[in-house]
């Protein structure tokens, strides 16, 4: 990061890890091959994508052959959810990409607690005897909140019992969109109890537009892109070996140094958040305070234009969001915020901060003394100083 | 390439040039930032994203808000074959993207001739009133043959007039398939006129897995994959910057220098065909010898194994390849092959050299004494000499 630039939105965008680029640098021109053509050194890069792909698994306690390597966690999400002809039950706080492919379905959004949970009872609540799918994220991509997927895999497993009890043949299968948080939490698909998971390089240091979808073995999905038969005729087209090379180095770095860096960005954010809230008392700070992804803090304070906040942080060198990333370009209001019953006014006036491995201690001392100095001019700008 | 090494297999791959590389490098981890974010080094990516779309659609005469980005040419033909509900026309020879996607609707598959052409009449006799779609591609990926796009695209200006006439209104849209040939043919739609255009960075020393759909101007297709909206809501996913840019450089460079390349491979290619056909009269040269891609050469010896020869070449330091690269690991005969009528006995003694960017003349006189070598060994072996 250049010294006049803080970076504080690392849900939208994180950089490529220099080691990452190093391992993908040779895929690009030295060992170019396609990986299903005969010859040698070909097959030495069908080797090396296949084990990366091992790699990549084993960060999260599954197998090569269960993943399907995609263009990205949207493409994941929309192969998870294709050819689902039942009922859906997902959050109102997922990803644009989650309710997208959810409306294409019938569906019911199970509203989260005020502190943005979605619990395994409301889950349950929400549950048909043609319900074929639930999708439930890891982590939320604007206030951070972590999902208790554990107590909602025995939900749905209840209702497997249930169903099998019954004579009942509808198959019930729970998906994770777990592209935010998987450098700051441990990833074990067994013990969440999910059966499909989606990943995202380029939120965790990788390339962009590179992806999975595992799918738990004997769980069967539809190709959504056909063709040349790849990805055991679930995904066609030729395979990225760079990007995907790369996507493993950097779920092995998220893997190995997640508790350290979880560990590292709580405390950045918490004394951000202290000193926030002890200079502006009526800041509103949303999602749970524990039950929160470590480098993410999002604050509002009511009564103020949070887009003119983050210009003139900006103009200080703080980089930051006011919504998703992903939402943002659409000026609507935060869906997210607006689900956990944030006032439009509150809602109006909030920061997202997602802090990562370019965040470190000096840049938090200096961007919360830019917030403090901005939203006191902001306050007394608008007369309420 | 390594000394020891000649590779004649660039329609299976091509390795990214230098210059791809280096337009790219930036936005790996400098200017990563997702162009949603509403902060200027932001904004500054979002800019630089849409003008390398730009520069990428003048290389065929388009604009860039005709352009869908893509995970590469087979996302982007099962996006073009997406919404299709009527009858599609396409030929057997098409690459297995496009025969899988067709295979989704009801299809007529057109015969091509002998030498591998479709031609505007069989076109023109497969349509029908219900017809949605006709899907040829501009040449082939195995023979090399070029289509007559234009001629076919007359007819279905005329199956356009005399519905019109009719009063009907079923739409008809031609697409092609331009993943092979760009850095060899003048592309231009307007030329073409055609009405969707998939093209490959993958094949044209950019980056894998980035391609695009371009549509003509109040052309329609349903996204394949929904979310965020990204691509005018025609293909959600967060940018894929860094590709992209890496797309456009290569197309600009396969544009600006087809004319000099495609004389420059087909001096290559014939002196190859020329000593080849001198020391062995019985070779069979499969497709148009006039209608051909320049860098593209199908030979069979009847009798031989071509994938024993490959292995023996390859032995000797020469890549190249028995079938289509993408049918290569299923171990079956190519249908391109079938489809225009080879012997099956002359089919498995075919080789397939595509030359490209790492072809110099050095290569083509050792690889051609190489191939001398290594079937008149073989026909010894079989004692055929």
């Amino acid at each position: 990061m250049s010294l006049t630039q803080i970076y504080l939105d690392h849900a939208a965008a994180t950089p490529m890890d220099e080691r990452v680029i190093h391992a993908m640098r040779p895929f690009f021109d030295d060992v170019f091959f396609n990986p299903s053509s005969p010859y040698a050194p070909a097959v030495a890069v069908r080797r090396e994508y296949e084990q990366a792909k091992s790699r990549l698994a084993a960060t999260f306690g599954a197998k090569a052959d269960e993943l399907v390597m995609t263009a990205g966690a949207t493409e994941s999400i929309n192969l998870a959810f294709h050819g689902v002809n039942g009922h859906v039950v997902t959050s109102a706080i997922e990803h644009h990409a989650v309710l997208a492919a959810a409306e294409q379905c019938e569906h019911t959004l199970v509203a989260p607690t005020d502190k943005g949970i979605v619990s395994a009872d409301t889950v349950a609540a929400a549950l048909r005897p043609d319900t074929e799918l639930v999708s439930i994220q890891l982590a939320n991509n604007e206030i951070g909140t972590i999902q208790p997927l554990r107590d909602i895999a025995m939900v749905i497993e209840n209702e497997r019992h249930r169903r099998a009890d019954a004579g009942e043949t509808t198959p019930l299968l729970f998906h994770s969109d777990a592209s935010q948080g998987f450098g700051q939490l441990d990833v074990s698909v067994a013990r969440l109890g999910i059966d499909m998971l989606t990943l995202n390089s380029g939120k965790m240091y990788g390339p962009k537009q590179v992806g999975l979808l595992w799918l738990k073995a004997g769980t069967h999905r539809d190709p959504l892109i056909v063709g040349g038969g790849q990805e055991r005729g679930l995904r066609s087209g030729t395979e990225n070996v760079a990007g995907v090379i790369g996507f493993a180095k950097a779920a092995e770095l998220a893997h190995k140094h997640h508790k350290a860096e979880a560990k590292r960005l709580a405390k950045l954010r918490d004394t951000m958040q202290q000193r926030l809230q002890h200079a502006f008392p009526d800041m509103v700070v949303s999602g749970h305070t524990k039950k929160r992804l470590a480098g993410s803090l999002h604050i509002a304070f009511p009564g103020l234009d949070g887009e003119r906040l983050v210009f003139r942080l900006e103009a200080k060198g703080v980089l930051l969001a006011t919504g998703s990333a992903c939402a943002a370009n659409k000026g609507s209001r935060s869906h997210v915020l607006e689900a956990i019953g944030l006032a439009p006014d509150v809602a109006d006036g909030s920061l997202r901060i997602t802090m990562g491995k370019l965040t470190d201690s000096a840049d938090i001392e200096s961007a919360t003394n830019l917030i403090i100095e901005e939203v006191m001019a902001e306050f007394e700008r608008i007369g309420r100083a």
